[in-house]
């Protein structure tokens, strides 16, 4: 455990509204950290539409997810966020000082006098295939992301999955990996025909082996796997090795905030209409994951949710403060803030 | 009265928040009209600060008052909106059929099924300088503004006011008018220079009359003036005229809607965070005229309330039809009404 990074407000999700949060709570002198599970700001509009245009964010006639997020990076820039990238949140409870401890599943503690949901549909997490036992294995030798490379050196490795994932760690892992086998149901793919290619080409070569089936079943010892069974098309085989990544695409599930004691609404954190506060004093929750009576999972929703909050978490953090509410088209003290006054 | 216009929705303000509005209704096939008092959309941001950036739109850095509203005009211009400019709402009545009838001081006559109140701070209206029985001459001989500069030919015009309104009229009326006299406290402006320089050189060949003073009253009966006093630094004087216009600046008013029966909290409509309905059933507020607890006067959030209020537009103008949500990003649909699919 590190030493505790002290803080404002820790936002959970740094998808396009807890970006928007960063620049309200900026507004009011209230510095953030952002957790998420993804490897870049953006969350659902970067991981599952970067491309596609959106077109009823308002004064935008159409705007991709990725220029969306862009623009909302550009904005908060004046405010210096600082981002936990890959990182879930592991634990959270209330110090006797009132404040509250996060901890990441990586070690860092962030100690913050307030905490704001924005976590979207929950954290992408990864599906879990169909094998009996196989949780007995994970996070020893079943994987479902890669970290870092090294931890795969000179091992006997199993790639489950048809997309994009399954193929591009096969073609990457090879560099490191003492064997590489890719199974895969049938011998069509969803990813880039050129990767495609590539991986049959090292199957014809011997570099890697690809192997039509799925995966039935898995054995080993004390969370040490040694072997995985398939059902192919001929029949039943064993194939030794020592680590499996199964590539089964992205759920959204709500992770441990599940378990902080959160009012819920079917799966949803149930907030109010005035400060968008969980029945927890000091947190909030605000964009897809919260439910009011009305509410719309729309991104422009969490954008006016995050501004209500913003109030309610400067008046908290600033007890017995008068909280004035300015213009940024007329008030030069937030201009200085915004750097351009 | 000319023959009624029938629509789906009246909206009373054609600012940011009333026109995002047409695009939100318009997503549910739902046909809007707007009534503005200004000459063109954009309220207050175009009125008061079409060069002045803004820096809390979502996704826009910083963008200009007009710039906002140009690019929300190009985001509704799909759903083909009619606008009715230099009106106000004069009359309101429920009909038998519960659909609502809304009249405007032109004269025209529109019935819709809900009625949409985006009207922001209220109406611009003229503040009336403090002259005792100006009122008994509003609309006959005194006037605030100039809607068609024909009503001044061959009148003997008193301008007053030391604003670029004050000083443009001057120089552009009295090609029509028969004498022009402006009034101003003192000989100094808050006006464009160069129409100041233009001011005084008419004077000094007495094209004009330019006169410090205050007016203190009024001279004349049954509406028609005849002269004004005027208090200068010289004593008291006379100055013969048949028209009058003060100019004192714009205040921020109600108007016709606070007769409407609505519920009000401090000048504002109250709302419920649900749907943004008033207490008057298929009346909604949007923007700045609402009140809730927690609202900010924050553009973003009008674009919030005009997305919830939607939802119950469109159940109250198709009871029994199943209200499907959709994603502009995902929804050919959608796109098709767009017109980008």
């Amino acid at each position: 455990m590190t030493n505790p990074i002290e803080t404002d407000v820790v936002i959970v999700g740094a998808g396009p509204v807890g970006l928007f949060a960063v620049f309200e709570l900026g507004l009011y002198d209230l510095k953030c950290h952002l957790i998420d599970i993804l490897d870049r700001p953006g969350g659902q509009c970067a991981e599952l539409y970067p491309e596609k245009p959106i077109y009823d964010i308002p004064a935008w006639p159409e705007i991709t997810g990725q220029a969306l997020v862009d623009r909302l990076m550009e904005q908060i820039a004046p405010f210096k966020p600082e981002f936990h990238f890959n990182r879930m949140v592991a634990g959270f409870r209330r110090l006797d000082d009132g404040r509250f401890e996060v901890t990441t599943d990586e070690g860092e503690l962030l100690v913050a006098k307030a905490v704001v949901i924005a976590a979207g549909g929950g954290s992408f997490q990864a599906k879990r295939p169909p094998v009996p036992g196989i949780e007995n294995y994970e996070g020893q030798s079943v994987f479902y992301s890669v970290r870092r490379m090294e931890e795969f050196r000179d091992q006997d490795l199993l790639i489950v999955g048809g997309g994009d994932s399954a193929l591009d760690w096969t073609l990457n892992l090879r560099s490191v990996a003492k064997s590489v086998t890719l199974v895969h149901r049938r011998p069509d793919f969803r990813a880039a025909p050129d990767s495609v290619n590539k991986m049959f080409a090292l199957n014809e070569t011997g570099d890697i082996r690809f192997q039509v089936g799925q995966v039935t079943g898995l054995s080993g010892a004390d969370g040490q796997l040694t072997a995985a069974t398939i059902k192919s098309p001929d029949g039943e085989i064993e194939i030794p090795c020592t680590r499996m990544l199964p590539f089964f695409g992205l759920t959204m599930k709500l992770g441990p905030i599940a378990d902080w004691g959160l009012e819920l609404n079917e799966n949803l954190i149930k907030v109010d209409t005035e400060k968008f506060e969980t029945n927890i004093p000091g947190v909030f929750a605000i964009g897809d994951i919260n439910w009011y009576p009305g509410k719309l999972k729309l991104i422009l929703s969490g954008f006016h949710e995050a501004a209500l909050m913003t109030q309610a978490v400067k008046r908290l953090v600033s007890p017995g403060e008068k909280v004035v509410f300015q213009y940024t088209t007329s008030s030069t003290s937030l201009q200085k803030k915004l750097g351009v006054s």
